[in-house]
């Protein structure tokens, strides 16, 4: 089969590898039908990630078809359209039972790491993979969600929902900031709306993407360029602040930007990937009662998610900017990497 | 009256000022019956805390007896032995509706914090001491319960339980690390047992402290001055790390420890001030799904921890390691300032 | 002033009465902009709540400007409008510390109770009336909702959102059915939707009202006449049931109805006042891991709904059916009584 | 091998049954080393459960040694002694990914039942047991932990701690009552400890049994023989009632008993196994703002329990009244049904 194939820091390419096998009897083995490229493939490009050894298929989302079953798969069948998390939950480790798949104890022995697609594992830019732990790790395509929609289910709109939104406690009548305006935070921003916020401000430095914030729920906008942007925030709110900061950029600019315009008994949901530590001004911050989250996404909200993007009550597809071929994803690693000039959002990969 | 002045930096004296009145419908006073003195009184001592100016009457624990009560005050009689509360709370801002009376924004026209006594206004190292919003702010003391053990209830116990253990979410089951075995440390401990923790760790560097930490209900002791304590620490747990790690220190150092110790979905309990701003490793901490949480005590929990001084189920008596007249300040003071010489937890000051 | 008295059963008048006066300081005296009529004070005048008793002022439900305050009200100014709480709330017995207003212990030395107006006092169907407890009871009124919006807050919008949509533990993705589309039934069903829910049935044996119901958010509607009425809302979940069944009406029927179609895990929220006992099938229904939740509105989600009504994320003016001179309350009594046949739903009082 | 074979309404047998086999990939087979009897087994024999047909091995309580294994179980290996859970979990359907185990979809093709040993499979009284989902439904059994400690954690103790105790939401500083003392009502009593209450209340109509729940942390014990039992256990609290109420009978009286004594806002939890319907007062009930909860044990607490086992915070041994070999089952049958005159708890049966 054909498969977008890691080869070294700055290196890749789509080329023919073995078809995947069942290794486990708890296994399948899906025929990709879309894909989609994660921010987090063009850090492993970078070398960023070097868990990532050279010869490994890239690519953590997907849908695809089932094509084969190991033995201890009794409730999904050869033919059925599934999802695929990007987390892999063994299902019986102390971390699965209490619903955080993103520490499973048991994937592949590699403890403590529920992410291994494209990563640990082979991935899903590719034609076929194996999945392995397919009934805790997979769900079922409804008729009402496209494979273009369901690709959004894999990781993105879990990652906003999960630990933006649920681990920020928003709740009804919430103001809530989300820092970081690119496919996450805007998850970020259109699950939050099913917790009722009275308001959600997207603020970020670009401002086609804030704008473009306002389709996805957006109430309010902030350019973080501006000098005063910290006074626009507050002047949104009672003058104390959000409830909920929601980081969703990954540098420590943007962090604190979130603990400086929370509110006392407020949250600080982290969401984005950091390469650096960060000053925390604990000499300020001890006394104001605030909780600071962060984390990996469980995808423990894939099913509950699944249900709105069927009822349109999430709409998954604006979430798409750019739509491909399977085997044209050079092209596609091109467009979604010059993001800021194609204004790429996820570009979506169809076999 | 005589009561402990702050003269500015490193001064204070037992002098002679006027007795307090009633300046609002909602006030009581009280004539102080016992108090004690908090480690922040001897920053303020040091001129760590800039808003508390000369002049100011120090101390913000206490249980006395109401002598006066404004006109709006039907609920407490002349005669009533209550414990005041170190927090102030008027019972009617946004934040006091949510329990968070740590940010009471009524607060004598001060906004954004609830602690005033011996800070904002004058405070209970007196031989009388007006409350604000009584009835919002001090409980009656059962008489199963000494004026003593109810000292123990005005900041210590409950700052030990709201911040430690209740922000840290200590469940039945977890193993909990509570860094530092000072006053609040142990009232951590004490109050942990509430919530069924199966193993509870003290941690400190000095051997008295953690072998006393024992008393208190710790289950086991490490010495942070042990080149291994991080392995002595996880060997205690499955190998993953404490569910809570709970800071009691108030230092960069033992705030990382917290953080390096405690495992994936676990949490950080701040509960030490800090004078200094901490690195924060989020680059390896962004995945692990973690909260830190940090704040002032809201004292929204003096009522449960009443009932269980007075169930003996918490034992409020172990906190006090001496006992002197309340006349006796100046020197209690100086037996506190030297506790790691005097083993000094909490000095009683009895009128 | 003029004031609606209850006069005995099945009597009352629009007659002339002495103005209220301060008998606390914590009283404000409040001249009535807008009120209503609740279907409790038709249960009142039928006689069934023996506890009001002849020559009471009738109504707990009001927006109001402030004439007169008490010497310990600090937080509230002549001239203010605010909405009045259908609970009294002192603020500081254990039930207020706990958000309990619906039993403040404090309340006009009436033990368990904070529904006091129209009830133990007299009420708001008058030109004035005294509030007790007023800084913990009343909201000031935004520039941005009107005082007719406002009295939908003082009982009807806090009751279906916390009685039932709270209690009921409604949650993104759930499927919700509400039983009686009557006021309170379509404010838990306008309130649902800050949850984020996947569907909302709402479920009445009046097909007049059941279509109304889709204006205030309900996705679905099904006839309780129907004979597979049953069949029909099972057939809009996933067969096991409803997540979360919410009971408006409060005759047994209903509340079986509520028991028989919620779903293994779920939760049936009991809003309807009810005059009878019901027999509970607890040989079925031990087994099934739901909870029955019940009680009087505390309105301590006022605050937050008020936000919501102010952004128009809750429409309060499609409540209104009727709008009335508060002189002219004999005729809107007799509309509101005969709502089957006027179609009324709240009928507004305007000074 | 040999088995306890229920053989009709009143009849059993230990008698040669064929040895179980590996049905699915996902199944072990268990040398049974330690099993016993619950009440619900003498349901069963009365003929009160339906479900049960002749032939069927009873018992769903168990600890033994793993001989054989499934190809898709990789986490267990032969000789592992493991713990059996009452109630059979697939892992992977709705149900078990909330941790509602009790409604697991998957067992065996029966849906929304996830107790199926000795009731819809053959069960754990027999040599050999097939044990069905084994990596999501059994546990090692630590070595701290003895075989006969680790039957009381097959159903028992996670049957008062899920049902009563967490559904209860025992909280630090509540009064507990507990109506009824036998084994599940003394497990409650057992597990209310790990929650801080001020008060546990053990009530029963037989002095021997309360008497004993003193030894099980019952702080207070009140006869319900006695005309004014309600008297005495109001006069346990501050007069309103206790905070949580739970019910291990299972008749109609002990259900109202509960209703009758808990306070505003506190919580009702139903244990007991109800064969008739129960009267449930509405008409006073609805303004109560309390929580009914009723349901089958999910044993998602088991792991947790298992470690409080181990570090001796909750003693299992005291469960134990009588033990015996396991072929002479039908003669612990025997004490076992005459309980009230043998003060059997529970009856251990060694292989």
């Amino acid at each position: 089969m054909k498969a977008l194939v890691y080869k070294g820091p700055g290196q890749k390419a789509w080329e023919d590898v073995p078809n995947p096998v069942i290794l486990q009897p708890t296994d399948i083995i899906v025929k990709v039908d879309t894909t989609t490229i994660c921010g987090t493939d063009l850090h492993i490009l970078k070398g960023d990630v070097p868990a990532v050894t050279p010869g490994r298929i890239l690519g953590h989302e997907g849908v695809g078809t089932i094509v084969e079953r190991g033995s201890a798969v009794t409730g999904l069948n050869i033919g059925d359209q599934v999802i695929l998390s990007c987390v892999s939950a063994c299902g019986h480790c102390d971390f699965c039972k209490q619903g955080v798949y993103s520490h499973c104890l048991g994937s592949e022995g590699i403890s403590g790491i529920g992410w291994i697609f494209g990563h640990l594992i082979d991935g899903t830019q590719a034609e076929y993979v194996r999945v392995p732990y397919a009934e805790t790790s997979v769900y079922l395509l409804p008729k009402e969600v496209t494979p273009e929609q369901g690709v959004m289910l894999s990781d993105i709109l879990p990652t906003g929902h999960e630990i933006g939104v649920r681990y920020g406690q928003v709740k009804a009548g919430d103001v809530v900031a989300v820092v970081g305006a690119g496919p996450v935070g805007l998850a970020a921003i259109a699950t939050a709306g099913l917790y009722g916020p009275s308001r959600i401000i997207s603020i970020d430095i670009d401002t086609n993407r804030i704008e473009q914030a306002m389709a996805f729920g957006a109430t309010d906008v902030v350019n973080s360029g501006d000098s005063d942007w910290k006074e626009q925030v507050l002047a949104l709110t009672d003058g104390l602040g959000v409830d909920v900061a929601i980081e969703a950029v990954g540098i420590p600019q943007t962090f604190t930007m979130c603990t400086e315009i929370v509110r006392p008994a407020g949250h600080v949901a982290n969401v984005g990937v950091h390469g650096r530590p960060v000053e925390l001004a604990l000499q300020d911050l001890w006394i104001s009662n605030i909780t600071i989250s962060m984390g990996l996404v469980n995808t423990n909200t894939l099913g509950t998610l699944l249900k709105m993007v069927a009822q349109n009550k999430v709409n998954a597809d604006q979430f798409i900017s750019h739509t491909f071929e399977l085997s044209d994803i050079m092209n596609a690693y091109d467009v979604f990497a010059r993001a800021a000039e194609t204004k790429a959002l996820k570009v979506i990969l169809n076999a």
